[in-house]
């Protein structure tokens, strides 16, 4: 049976990957950020779908969102991205150059939930992962109360905003996206996942690292880089 | 029309996407050997293939070598990789530690003819790039004079190792692959290619730089990180 982790398993896992498998943050994000964008693209077909924001955090989530909108924008999408809190760390700022050099426009402010309604087919929450404790820090705590808000299909990568990784949701502010991609393998948060679509994505995980946490990640289909669990 | 790269023009587009759009070699690498790894599985399905030998030669081609390897095995190939001239460049160090962590071996030796046809399935060609000017170095002499007397199916990357670039192959020692798996965009020597699949893969190139040069890249479908040309 499929395995779902809990908050200290994410971190350990995520741990070994770096420190024992000596994969670079660089490498597991593009190939995390492409199965997002190959995910979504699944259950919502750029051709009736164009315009995504991608709403992204300062950390980890947020880069995946980065990545997931440049791979988005290749995929025939036409996606923005919501990008409020930015750090200096060097490997967020080559990701924002990459999504600019894409012609990928950057909004400044998040607009009302009306405007969102009528100006977007999909918004994407990047914006905290499987490394979140709560409270809801203050600077996000309106960008989650107008997500809550929208009527337009949300995606979540890896933890619905604002949901206990554990526990799930939705907490005081959590959103309740149609579409959840789990990273790597799901945290424990998923079995409250009550969206249409759930995904796994992040075909990284080495077989000795499945094995030892015993995953049990379900098969995915020929050179796929992501698998529908629900 | 597809354009068929000159040397010169690989070489600026490459520094152009790590220069402007400040890509980094862990991604495009990474997108780019996993490209790799689903033209192969597309072509000869590991139900079929299980064995598969990748030569890696001592710069970028070879990185992409490595991370065809790791991919390979996650889609259900066995793969071995043989990479005699290893630089200090941590980036390949890595990569060599990725492949070990996914339990795939490394050959010290390359086999003889007789001993490759029997064990391995398909030898992927991952020694000279697009970079590659002739004559061959003393150290790969062998080992193309070997792998050119292999029954096994070849499957070059980007560039049929020994061949000219722009100008082709076979030169004094060129490989005969069936599979070219061009990068980015093919190169001139492409067209000269008489093998029995062409692909393209390394999906990243920011439509402002196919515009500027003209590449005039195939559509890739859905979500998949190859196309085939041929």
């Amino acid at each position: 049976m499929l395995k779902f982790l809990s908050q200290e398993e994410a971190i350990k896992i995520d741990q070994e990957l770096f420190n024992e498998y000596k994969f670079s943050v660089d490498q597991l994000m593009e190939l995390a950020g492409l199965s997002c964008a190959a995910a979504i693209t699944k259950c919502y077909p750029p051709e009736k779908n164009k315009s995504v924001l991608v709403c992204c955090g300062p950390g980890n989530n947020g880069g995946d969102g980065l990545v997931c909108a440049r791979h988005l924008k290749l995929f025939g999408f036409e996606p923005g991205v919501f990008y409020p809190k930015r750090t200096d760390n060097n490997l967020y700022q080559i990701l924002t150059t990459q999504c600019v050099g894409m012609d990928i426009p950057f909004v400044e402010k998040l607009p009302e939930a009306d405007v969102l309604n009528s100006s977007y087919s999909l918004i994407v929450d990047a914006i905290f992962g499987f490394s979140f404790k709560p409270p809801i820090r203050p600077a996000f705590v309106g960008v989650i109360d107008t997500l809550k808000s929208v009527q337009t299909p949300l995606v979540s990568i890896d933890i619905p905003s604002g949901w206990d990784v554990e526990k799930g949701g939705p907490l005081e502010g959590g959103l309740q996206p149609e579409l959840l991609i789990s990273l790597t393998a799901p945290k424990k948060c998923a079995q409250f996942f009550t969206g249409k679509f759930h995904f796994l994505g992040g075909r990284f995980v080495p077989p000795r690292l499945e094995a030892k946490y015993q995953l049990n990640l379900p098969e995915y289909p020929g050179t796929e880089c992501c698998v529908q669990i629900k």
